[in-house]
């Protein structure tokens, strides 16, 4: 029970060790002992945090294993940009059915893709046999108080969000034979999907700027809806002031995907209104789209995000995201 | 894909929150949001592990919830230990079948009666609907360049072994049936296997004092194979000093488990001859057997681990621990 295959042992592990050791120049210690050992900077603090992505849940069983790589640690750095913190160090556990050369080596190289990208250290992991389940561990450094929560958002801020999300949930749907998407917008929402890009940048520049902050995994409304939740506030989220959708594809199933579409990891933040100009600069620097789609209202009962039509009612939302322990379908 | 139950959301996540939120006093900001902050003390470096368990591969699909708590994290821990760090945080990532009360009431119980012993804050995590697989990530603190690391073992030091181990893994062959134990060493052993203590105190105590350690996860001969491997040395384990034997069992069954055994957690170290006094009041102090049984040796090839027996001959050993990859059973 509860085995470790290090990765000093013979046969398969060395292929692992192979594939997965890269050096680690912001480690002090690497993989191979009991524990990596990380120095976080003086005048830091750690931000941590831990995804599970099990085979058939969280991905098809026959998912690209270069995909994979890059997305379990892009979905965990995503967490970290949240925060407005630097992303350092990450620590991998990985079951795998057999060691595969091929896969190893597609997923490794996917991984470290990713991590070479935003600086990250593959700084120590596990490795056993079992179904494909992995859980990334990533681990960012942030100003001693200076983290962007989610409890923040002070009435009468400016609500904030980046990129175009919804994107990698029309790819979702074209995969999965629901909608047909045209070229070129196929080829990007695919891209969205499999690779999303964590907003590290602008969670650092965020830092002095915004108030509150969540990254988009749940859907615009759901996670707009728990910052609102956490900072006692509500959310007014402006219909008419969404980024524009996209051509090619029936509005309502676009809406639809950006309201609720969580697999882009964009991020919404608020921000007082005084900070327009820089985050406008911001957004041009960065060239990252960044759109003032509502605002943060004084508290309600209970607090949560709600879509406004251009005559200023409210718009029923049926679902704000997914409750996913209902909508998952069981393994069991 | 990629979607994470936040523990805001409602109906079973209720649930799941009400049974793992704990108050995490020495925790910035603890569950609930994108990333838990964690503050390492100044002149601290972090020690950092994750452990991933499968059902069926690591632990019985019936593993007694609580008991499967307890170890989740006790296993970590004992690899903070080995590094001569003091624990302080955990993330937990939990994929479930169902949120099932009385389950997550035992397993967060024994999680929780671990994190309290040993003065851990369960500061984040994730969970999701799947199969039931756990991950766990321990995070501890050590004085910067203190920690007990695995390559630092020198020509003729002592090598030491605490407690009793292969307790465990005669509770797990009691388990399968192959062998019969008689009270009361029977309840010793289960309760070795189900409910491990990391030697936490005792690590902290070694950091000034050892020059190498690792916990005994693989098995003696594995793990002191390791030790010594990463050190460049030979670990020479001389059979007249190993611990005694439990009575009641077999004495080539009970060898085989002390040797290749590796689910009782307990730490193999080295230290300079200077230090037997000590080790011996540490060992007193804290009321746990420290075996003197071997030495390192200057470099040799391969480096490794051996056996030797009262005559001075080295002991053939077939089984120096198990490839779990190739050990394990596959769930494919």
């Amino acid at each position: 029970m509860f085995r470790k295959v290090k990765p000093h042992l013979q046969n398969e592990f060395d292929l692992i060790a192979r594939h997965f050791h890269r050096p680690t120049p912001q480690t002090r210690l690497g993989p191979g002992d009991d524990c990596a050992l990380l120095s976080p900077a003086p005048g830091m603090e750690l931000a941590a945090t831990s995804d599970l992505l099990v085979s058939g849940v969280h991905f098809l069983p026959d998912a690209d294993p270069g995909n994979l790589g890059w997305k379990a640690l892009a979905v965990n750095l995503s967490d970290l940009a949240a925060m407005g913190a630097k992303a350092r160090w990450a620590l991998l556990a990985l079951s795998l059915p057999a060691a595969d050369e091929n896969w190893l080596a597609a997923f490794s190289a996917g991984f470290h893709a990713c991590a070479r990208q935003f600086g990250v250290d593959l700084a120590g992991g596990d490795t056993t046999r079992g179904p494909l389940v992995l859980c990334v561990t990533a681990l960012g450094e942030v100003p001693v108080g200076q983290a962007l929560r989610r409890d923040g958002a002070q009435a009468g801020d400016d609500l904030w969000l980046s990129g175009h999300p919804g994107l990698a949930a029309l790819g979702l749907r074209h995969l999965q034979g629901e909608i047909v998407l045209p070229e070129p917008l196929c080829r990007l929402c695919l891209q969205r999907l499999h690779a999303p890009v964590p907003r590290l940048s602008l969670g650092e520049m965020l830092r002095p700027l915004a108030h509150a902050a969540i990254d988009i995994s749940d859907g615009l409304m759901a996670d707009a809806g728990h910052l609102a939740e956490h900072s006692g506030r509500t959310a007014e989220i402006f219909l008419h002031r969404l980024p524009r959708l996209p051509q090619g594809v029936e509005r309502a199933v676009a809406l639809e995907a950006l309201l609720c579409g969580g697999d882009d990891y964009e991020l919404a933040f608020t921000a007082s209104a005084r900070q327009r100009s820089t985050l406008a600069q911001i957004a041009a620097q960065l060239d990252i789209p960044l759109w003032r789609i509502g605002r943060m209202c004084a508290d309600a009962t209970p607090p949560a995000a709600q879509l406004i039509d251009s005559e200023g009612k409210i718009v029923p939302m049926e679902k704000q995201g997914y409750d996913h322990f209902h909508a998952l379908p069981s393994l069991a």
